[in-house]
């Protein structure tokens, strides 16, 4: 229950209003549920404020997310339909990237994951988005897929007012030290401890 | 990144498509970011699922949540309108819960609470949704406003296949003891702790 008071006033040459209207770089990770599905949820809010929203998806899974990506469509939809919210782009890494001519599945791993960082820094560059999904971008960045320091200083450098979040265990340091809202979802208690296997509706 | 593996084979006597339909309850504690953020989140499956969705809010404040709502009512007409997805309800506590004829202005907290949770009570008892939100509802049981033992008796005992999400700060130990899942959510860092205030399309 956010209360709307500051600690300090920072000292920082900014008005409140600027300060407010400051692009923000969210990270959501730990080992717990609800790192993505929280970032989708903001989405939701960024959908109602007439953000363009893009969702970079990390994974290679085709089940993942499907309820997710099918809701956020939907808004998308209903955006084209009644002028109600913003546009929705997703970007899946597992079908290949969709901005590509031929199909991912003779690429490898990391030449994909490298691509969509790619697409992400034009992306950010031309300004297209004001919504960004990094779904599960702390893994291509673990294993060295993408430059962490790249990452790092093109998303501290981006222009405008494009706010980003990036989900996924274990998020370098460097990219937490550079983010202004870092959430660590920790597990206290999950289904599949008591044998249970994930259901539809829940899990996807 | 679910690996669909259990630890274990519980010794239930239900058969694996048994336990993955059975009904969730899951909480969404801890003094950091994201608690309903992914919960409404959890709702795009659930209503991409076919699900009916209902949302029992029990805050006060008129700005809080007004993305996710507008967004969750938009899905509910994207529903009406193409037959994808669900029905989504949203009550609100703070306006005066939309099934009682008076206004809820004159009333004290702790009964408009507890009318909420009565209400409550007798969808489950009708099984009139199959996913719920109880947004901030650890508070009104914290205060002492709803029976804990009853809200924990009632979830538990609940017909049907109806998955409940619980949301806010310090649920209590009876609530994290009979859920299915807990999520714990952490702040390590938050734009508030260096002066800035919170803005829109990001905190509502």
């Amino acid at each position: 229950m956010p209360q709307g008071k500051v600690e300090r006033v920072p000292d920082d040459g900014l008005t409140t209003r600027q300060r407010r209207r400051s692009p923000l770089l969210a990270v959501h990770t730990g080992i717990g549920k609800g790192k993505s599905t929280a970032a989708f949820g903001m989405a939701l809010r960024a959908w109602n404020t007439g953000w363009p929203i893009v969702v970079f998806q990390f994974v290679k899974s085709p089940k993942w997310r499907v309820g997710e990506e099918s809701a956020l469509r939907a808004l998308g939809e209903h955006h084209a339909a009644t002028g109600q919210g913003a546009p929705v782009t997703w970007h899946k890494m597992g079908e290949g990237w969709s901005w590509l001519a031929r199909p991912g599945d003779e690429r490898d791993h990391a030449a994909e994951a490298a691509e969509g960082w790619a697409q992400i820094k034009r992306d950010l560059a031309a300004q297209r988005y004001r919504f960004y999904v990094l779904d599960e971008f702390t893994y291509p960045m673990k294993w060295g897929w993408v430059d962490v320091a790249d990452v790092v200083k093109t998303l501290v450098d981006r222009p405008g007012t494009q706010h980003v979040v990036v989900t996924g265990r274990d998020a370098a340091p460097e990219l937490v030290e550079a983010a202004d809202l870092v959430t660590e979802m920790s597990k206290v208690k999950h289904p599949m401890d008591a044998g249970r296997k994930g259901q539809q509706g829940i899990e996807w």
